[in-house]
């Protein structure tokens, strides 16, 4: 028998509907163990604000962490400064930090097969004086990768993006060949190890319109795609393209790819997020963890409400699970 | 009883699907009158070799276009030089503009209530010495107009652009309070013209990634789009945004609108396409006429093989018979 996956659920900014979803999930029977990092007393007051029936057992490395409904193992973290739901707190900033850094390096010992983020606030950890631009850019840093890859996923589709949070007038400058190959080896790469796909089928999107139409709209695609994929084919890699991305979302070329590389976040995510509404996840890959996230903001306006509604979470959690499945079995062959 | 619509319908370039499409729609009874804008000869010379029973009968302004399966209207024009599909032929440029002049002017002189397009080759027409970019810039030329919008349905979403066919690095420089007012103003007044609606309500994408991010993903949306926006709402016109373009394509925002304003190409035609695969329209926006067309090339590979599918052509004229409807309605008030 398969010992039961362990993953870490950081539950993010204390103000916004992370810790609700938590508790939310610990009402029903789980499939991986999951072991919240997070203040155990926030969780405790918004359980009884709430009125759910979750006993919060503390947990230890090396336990088997719950996966029954009504119980939930939590590793708690100091310093939580306050826990009203809706009110951003920049004093809680470096407690949320800590949990990222507790689970990442949870994951990093073998202690957790893999981490599930909730939405943390960039906003409020920066005006606490604090660096921060996402949980990617950290746990890059932290793991020490000098690149990481922003993959969206549905049951469906996978879209993973060569430029993620750039101005869109910078976008083209940044499509380097140094770039795209390093995104695409690790897209290759991971989409074998975390996925089990033996030999990945990748669509990749042309940087302009109609993918350049032969250079009439952009010379990028002759001049930095077309030789880079070209490349990066004779190293063994499947990929098709670079296509137009108004029609390379469509049966003919979906039906037959495992995931599409886009070239910049609104010429791929538009699409996924219609295709996968409320049941997307947002994959890091390049790491040399597991990494899954929601793929929703910390929606203070619903947080203590009850309203929150933990579909990407249970979609991240099953991913993230998967994923650790998959690494184990490649690291054993 | 209202008298029924005439559209003209341009079979485009001569060894495409175009002019299969044309005889494919004369097999069965259509709604409104259809006069195909195309070398008779050509129609026949296909006719024969599909096997498709369908009498050609010329047709002269001012009479009765048929609408019976198997009978076609033809307004025939000279100077074919060819007839082979599947293979482009410069010689036969000047014919394939004629085509295009003769319904726009139609259109204009009150002759045709609209026009539908089937797909032309750019390519060949450059080739044959002619500089020609597409349909829309030689019907925004031919009657006139300053600007004209381009905008692609289907029966459950509209998206139109600010900017079409430009290379990606060019797009936030063009994205001028101008050509944004303009784009709206003509957006609003003929989703009101042609399409009935009262007060359309406009949904607006952001140029970059999350809408900029309060300025953290550049500053388009604070000094250009949201300004003109402003000014644009004090005219009357209903918007909302600027929105980030991965979260606008969801329930929340598309089941309160009446269509989409995207800044570019590939942040809006993705998600339509994906979304109205092979039932989608291009309309353009801004000119005196009416004017649709299919949303999908010449398919040279499918030419001559009666393979080729009319469901886009169909919508073309179900919306462009829509639109001529509620022009006339318009015109009346």
């Amino acid at each position: 028998m398969t010992r039961p996956v362990t993953l870490a659920l950081t539950a993010g900014e204390p103000a916004g509907i992370g810790p609700e979803l938590c508790l939310q999930l610990a009402l029903e029977k789980r499939q991986p163990g999951i072991v919240v990092v997070a203040c155990k007393r926030l969780l405790q007051v918004q359980a009884k604000q709430l009125g759910l029936e979750v006993t919060l057992e503390d947990w230890a490395p090396g336990a088997q962490a719950a996966t029954e409904a009504g119980r939930l193992s939590v590793m708690t973290i100091d310093g939580l400064a306050s826990t009203d739901a809706g009110r951003l707190d920049p004093a809680n900033s470096a407690y949320v930090l800590e949990t990222l850094r507790t689970a990442a390096q949870g994951c990093l010992d073998g202690i957790f097969d893999g981490m599930v983020t909730a939405p943390v606030h960039k906003g409020v950890i920066n005006n606490a004086g604090i660096a921060f631009s996402g949980h990617t850019e950290f746990l890059q840093e932290l793991c020490g990768v000098e690149r990481v890859v922003m993959m969206l996923a549905t049951d469906e589709l996978r879209v993973a993006l060569v430029t993620t949070h750039l101005p869109l007038k910078d976008v083209s400058a940044a499509i380097t060949p140094e770039r795209l190959a390093q995104v695409t080896r690790i897209l290759d790469t991971d989409l074998r190890k975390f996925f089990g796909i033996d030999h990945p089928r990748i669509l990749v999107a042309g940087l302009n319109p109609h993918a350049g139409e032969g250079g009439h709209l952009g010379r990028e695609e002759i001049e930095v795609i077309e030789p880079t994929l070209d490349k990066l084919r004779q190293e063994g890699i499947n990929l098709t393209g670079p296509l137009p991305a108004d029609t390379l979302f469509t049966p003919h070329w979906l039906d037959n790819a495992d995931a599409v590389l886009a070239m910049y976040h609104d010429q791929g995510l538009p699409v996924l997020k219609f295709q996968g509404f409320g049941r997307a996840v947002n994959i890091t890959l390049g790491l040399p963890i597991v990494r899954t996230s929601v793929d929703h903001g910390t929606a203070l306006d619903l947080a203590g409400t009850g309203k929150a509604d933990a579909g990407s979470l249970q979609t991240a959690i099953r991913v993230g699970e998967q994923m650790a499945r998959s690494a184990k079995r490649d690291s054993n062959e």
